[in-house]
């Protein structure tokens, strides 16, 4: 278990890193920098009491306001316990033989991936393709959905936008990469938990179209319910979705996680008022860390990713911030950091934590030429 | 998934079951009839706020309470989303070739094991000898584990007390039962998910002794917290329990799954205040049914196993109670029901209902008579 908490390190763990060092402030877990929405902590303080009772096993009433919301219909949606739940529940309905994967590119997939023992092939990000997936990616997915002849049992994972680089595919190209997916027999998942702080429409409407494609979508990030486990997926393959069903034990998706995303749906202007809050607070952001020397992506989520030419985790650590350090991701160095936009105040504080770093740097280094 | 739910039909599943018909007194779910702790409720009302974090991946603090009240090390304990998640684990970790189940027992871990493609060997329960496990069951572990020389993988699934029946299982045959196990390389899962309810000991202090022996618990039915799904299990094989956390998805636990069990915990006399209103309710409820003409199971637990001379499930339904039929346990016919020990009035309630479909019977045949 520690072993692989450390190849998978992730986000969020605030638990390790805290330890005697409480109130450390979480750069390093992409949540909605508004929290979770206050209709949704009432609505738990009020149902706090009905926590007695199983969780009905179907998830209905969270179906129908789902279907309501992205316009499919509900028996096209399978409900989890968080994206990774989801993530995990694909692996082992599809069994896939091979998998394509984007790196860099979040690490869940591909723990997911090797617990059934699928081989790996990367599609590589180049920095001087701006951290674009392209074209190249259509010439990749034939080599691991085989031919269309002999087909293996494929999966496709996309991240629009992509973790950690923030940036969205386009489109266009993908429907053209669930076209050359389609002709090999290989399902491809469109991870879009980040994709409401982004400017882009869902790609659900692509669901009916193409049947190999599953969109998957969390609460997490958008609402800040990461405690509360609650993902899902759309798919218009019946079989499909009825594997992901059975693969996944029963009462997976608890009381809690349940009213709080009924409740949150309803939240009128919500992802409107956090992509505005997000929008500007990452622009500053990132503005910010360009002038202390940082090489920052523009991303277009809530989170940015950074090159620094000096180590910033411990000594930010120590100043009190918890930042995610990226040198665990295929295709980045120890050199990459990734920090989530948080509130206007938090953000201030994290650059001037930052400048305080690289006054002490050159005030050691100075004392070093005046030896 | 319409097909296997029927065929796992389960307690609890007011929302099949309500549709028009709201406000069901469902005795079919076995929860402690005096709900979840204030404590709790006040607890999970004050975190709500709190819920938008990441939970804890190693439950440490959950961990630590749980080693304290149980007396062995926190080490040894797995933390769950409910006792199910725990089986689900089990079997992907240990997939066995074969395992031994009791017959009636809970069908969720037939259903599990099933995913995993094991043979499923019954040790058949007999109303001869009351329904308990007996020492047959000794020549039967043999047959799932192989030989001292060819051993297979195997699980040996005990449940005290057992379900639906409600009669515990002798410490010195559990005993021996591990014993048997160990030679041929089974694991026995001990579920004591209902022993809080009785006046027997857990066997937790057993793992020490026994490396095959994994102890199940949940707080499900002891403190009602059903919609939270928290389950954890104890062994002392640092392997399996190893492979029982890497097989579950991380953040499986959820941040108020945690609160909840930390602070169930912290209830004084919760426990024995539990026992004694089961103990006592359980009684009235039982000599009520014997009165009715119901073949009762002496059960020691939250419920009750009877057989009814005629259909009940229907016309309670329609009188707003919804009980277990028992007619897809392996073992039982459509004549056995269970009910819950539910608090006084719902219990007095219930009989008088049936008192009413019994009246209404006996009136149909002297109409049927006079005709």
């Amino acid at each position: 278990m520690v072993a692989s908490m450390a190849r998978y390190e992730h986000g969020g763990d605030v638990y390790t890193e805290t330890g005697a060092r409480s109130g450390l402030v979480d750069f390093s877990a992409n949540l909605n920098p508004l929290g979770m929405p206050e209709q949704v902590v009432r609505a738990l303080r009020e149902a706090a009491d009905s926590f007695d009772v199983y969780p009905d096993l179907q998830c209905r009433e969270l179906k129908r306001a789902l279907a309501d919301k992205l316009g499919v219909p509900a028996g096209c949606i399978v409900c989890t316990a968080g994206a990774t739940d989801l993530i995990w529940r694909l692996c082992r309905a599809i069994r896939p033989q091979t998998a394509l994967l984007v790196a860099p590119g979040f690490s869940g997939y591909e723990q997911a991936l090797e617990r059934v023992g699928a081989r790996i092939v990367r599609h590589a990000l180049s920095e001087q393709e701006g951290w674009r997936v392209t074209e190249r990616i259509l010439d990749e997915v034939p080599l691991v959905g085989g031919t269309e002849s002999a087909q293996q049992r494929a999966i496709v994972f996309l991240c629009s936008p992509n973790n950690p680089t923030g940036i969205t595919i386009e489109r266009s190209l993908i429907v053209r990469v669930l076209e050359a997916a389609q002709r090999v027999g290989a399902i491809v998942v469109l991870d879009e938990c980040f994709l409401a702080f982004t400017r882009k429409a869902s790609a659900v409407e692509l669901c009916e179209r193409f049947p190999n494609l599953v969109v998957m979508r969390a609460f997490t990030k958008t609402y800040a319910m990461a405690g509360l486990r609650l993902g899902y997926g759309v798919c218009s393959d019946a079989r499909l979705l009825n594997g992901l069903e059975e693969v996944g034990q029963p009462w997976a998706v608890s009381v809690p996680a349940q009213v709080a995303g009924i409740t949150a749906l309803g939240v009128e202007g919500w992802i409107e008022r956090s992509r505005a809050y997000v929008d500007a607070n990452r622009s500053t952001l990132a503005q910010g860390l360009r002038g202390l020397g940082m090489q920052v992506i523009p991303g277009e989520a809530n989170y940015l990713l950074f090159r620094s030419p000096v180590e910033i985790y411990e000594p930010l650590l120590e100043r009190g911030f918890l930042v995610r350090r990226c040198g665990n991701y295929e295709g980045l160095d120890r050199s990459w950091y990734r920090v989530a936009v948080r509130t206007a105040e938090e953000n201030a504080a994290l650059l001037q934590a930052l400048g305080a770093i690289w006054e002490q740097l050159l005030h050691d280094d100075q004392m070093e030429e005046g030896r």
